[in-house]
């Protein structure tokens, strides 16, 4: 069920590439995608691993600046868009797209897919 | 002129709190905003460097995964949206709305106020 919801963000977002759900300790849960292995630069895990670290710090930056708890965070670089949406205090679900696809999308679908994603870790 | 460039950016982006263009070492170059200091949780050079700092790591990670230059980085927390766009290596402009503001114009505000802002540093 965490794969068939991973796998609807990716077909239902034009342009993306892979989606992922990760713990924050940098542990794969599950992940979906590339179905085209050349259209991302890097790993899904990889690119989830670098990144979760940094959430990670902006969460308790934005602690630190009275800005309540960080719910997405989107990286827009040259060769790839990553948005990362945040579950719980335990888990995030990334998904990566190409610089041309549909970021509004692709934020919709996660922000919708979390509840449901933290209902199957439950 | 500068601060021409960081007014008209609050000012025409519904939600907008405050703008900032500061060096990746930290310095402020200028910023406007908030009008209404009650608006944002913490002044606005406070909330540059600290997120100044992580878009610095993201702009390496986003390196390190072969993903190219970082352009853009968007963090939505439970009180405040922050929109940081990369000017060039050596500065970026912020953007604080609050929650309920129109990220999509904020967005678009600081990547037409870039090349400008470029022109006025050089």
């Amino acid at each position: 069920m965490l794969q068939e919801i991973l796998r609807s963000i990716v077909e239902r977002t034009d342009g993306a590439i892979a989606s992922l759900l990760m713990g924050f300790d940098g542990f794969k849960v599950e992940s979906f995608g590339p179905q085209d292995p050349s259209e991302s630069p890097k790993d899904i895990e990889e690119i989830g691993i670098e990144f979760g670290v940094i959430v990670g710090n902006i969460r308790r930056a934005a602690q630190a600046l009275q800005a309540g708890g960080t719910r997405e965070v989107a990286i827009l670089a040259e060769k790839m868009v990553t948005i990362i949406r945040v579950v719980n205090d335990d888990y995030f679900v990334a998904l990566t797209m190409k610089p041309d696809g549909n970021p509004g999308k692709g934020r919709f679908m996660l922000r919708t897919a979390a509840p449901r994603l933290l209902k199957e870790l439950s």
